[in-house]
């Protein structure tokens, strides 16, 4: 006789089709699959949890993940025919590890799906509740976690230095500008649109903001809102932004690589000529990933949860409703179409 | 009535005609003119020294100096119509600066000429006289520094590493794979030449050696002396070597970037593709100059002093005789005629 926590339940999925290797995917790569799932971890699997997903994180290197990758990267390619996975937030429904009970929150790695059965990996522990827990696939977790590692720790700002942010209104770039106001810098950002150029400057904080997309030359308008140079990069964009950059750093200036989301989607990688200038000026350009600082969690909690109650620090966030809006919400990431940080909501409890 | 010092003697000198914004510069845009000296500090002259020039460097970084630079870079451009100037080795023939007497050898910034009168400005006491002198310019001058500062500061390199040296005979690279080797790493070096290839194995210790010219698919080369990929890349070219560099990198990998020599004549540098993979494989990829590195000179003397001595470090030098050869010996850098560090003989005492 089955117990009542072992009900079965439906559970929609989305999954990749196929491997979209060049250009910018469709919907239609993808698709909503239903599927069922007994509401209980299967007898023999030790230290799982089932997890109810709430949220799911919408994150610019997922592109990556939907190529067939020839070498292998830093992150491996979805299987085709199978659930898409990446961050999000969940609940704990059943467990048998000994870290998890019913009823945990969670953030993490875990399945485009309603419900997934995973061996926790890279999953956090929700401490702080008293925040919006949509929070957990942005400005408290992974987004957030990479723009304090990028700025703090590959970065080493120092007040009063001149800070540029592209893809700034985004999930990580609006919290890089708001850690270098916090700091003292002086910040500028660029992005896509009026309403995202608005957000910088009114909500938040930024010193000045642009619109990339409305710049004949981007070398000018670097320098317009640079006349000193550019001490920090905070590299999301690459391609000809920042062969612009590169002419306008200042000596001994850094460039934090996040990610080149203008490049995702082309065969062949726009090309950079300016590379020289890192000599004469001893720039320091340097990549990272976001599990390379997972240890300082804690740290960056410390910084971010009073800040945020304090209203130092705001996020914006594009929320679109319901698994079924997860592709079009994901593929929204490569035309701009997101204002501030994109997450799906699968439920509300 | 004169004095014995203030006589009056011929002062060759090798002076630009015009400058060149690209291309490969000719002999014919130097000329060698005579003027005259007097061998002695000029009256009022404080803290001067009167040098007599016995050998100078050539090196890569002249080659922007010949332009005519619209933006402030790291160096000057020369004066067209005046002597130029570089590295050299010294002998003070008078002197109205407290530090320096009548009779000592000093390595550093000097004219190309056969006398200078400077302000001391980057010039170094010559301490060491038991060694070949003309390894001022080279080995114990600016490349040495370079390779120590390159490798040592800014790749912070350890036991083990996979070691690549491109311009790998030439006079810092020559010394970058010695030092890697001295550490324990695995070296291999390009160059382009067979005699130039097998100095590097032969004379020079390092593991292996290919010379690029003959390589159909860079990437191809690369993956055949780093079948695990390359730790440190010692960047002393730029452009396609580049890209296939960032190709074979491994995680957490270090460029120093010393120079790109294969762009100097360019009018629009090559593009570089790869860079992306500086996220995935968390690249540092940092530019230096030697002058941020010279108070470590005397901490390199304790280096390389004592191996020298021991026969663990070798030099190669590629000399030129008298000063109506500077314009050729120069020049040659571009085109790889030298076959170690370029340098010329205005004197031997």
């Amino acid at each position: 006789m089955a117990e009542s926590n072992e009900q079965v339940v439906r559970n929609k999925q989305v999954v990749l089709k196929k491997y979209v290797n060049v250009g910018l995917p469709k919907e239609s790569d993808m698709e909503i699959r239903e599927s069922s799932i007994q509401l209980k971890v299967p007898e023999g699997c030790k230290d799982s949890v089932l997890l109810k997903n709430l949220y799911l994180s919408c994150d610019p290197y997922m592109r990556s993940r939907m190529k067939k990758l020839e070498t292998p990267s830093y992150v491996d390619s979805f299987q085709t025919g199978s659930p898409m996975n990446g961050y999000g937030v969940g609940k704990v429904v059943d467990s048998t590890h000994p870290d998890y009970k019913k009823g945990d929150l969670v953030w993490g790695f875990t399945g485009w799906e309603e419900y997934t059965i995973t061996a926790p990996f890279l999953l956090f522990k929700i401490e702080h509740t008293d925040v919006p827990l949509t929070y957990y696939t942005g400005l408290l977790g992974m987004p957030g976690m990479t723009a304090y590692a990028g700025f703090f720790e590959v970065c080493k700002p120092k007040k009063g230095e001149y800070v540029y942010v592209s893809a700034a209104s985004g999930a990580v770039g609006q919290l890089v500008g708001q850690f270098a106001k916090l700091l003292g810098c002086y910040v500028v950002g660029s992005a896509g649109s009026k309403e995202k150029v608005e957000l910088l400057t009114n909500k938040l904080g930024f010193d000045a903001a642009f619109n990339y997309k409305e710049e004949q030359d981007l070398d000018a308008a670097l320098k317009r809102y640079f006349p000193e140079g550019i001490d920090i990069y905070f590299e999301n964009v690459g391609g000809k932004m920042l062969d612009a950059v590169l002419l306008n750093m200042r000596i001994h200036g850094r460039i934090a690589v996040c990610g080149m989301i203008s490049q995702y989607n082309n065969e062949r990688p726009d090309p950079v000529h300016n590379l020289m200038y890192i000599v004469g000026k001893r720039i320091r350009m340097e990549g990272f990933i976001v599990s390379d600082f997972y240890h300082l969690y804690p740290k960056f909690l410390e910084l971010v949860i009073p800040s945020l109650k304090e209203g130092k620090i705001t996020y914006v966030e594009d929320t679109a409703e319901g698994l079924e809006s997860a592709p079009a919400a994901l593929l929204g990431l490569f035309t701009g179409r997101n204002v501030g940080k994109q997450l799906v909501v699968i439920s509300h409890d």
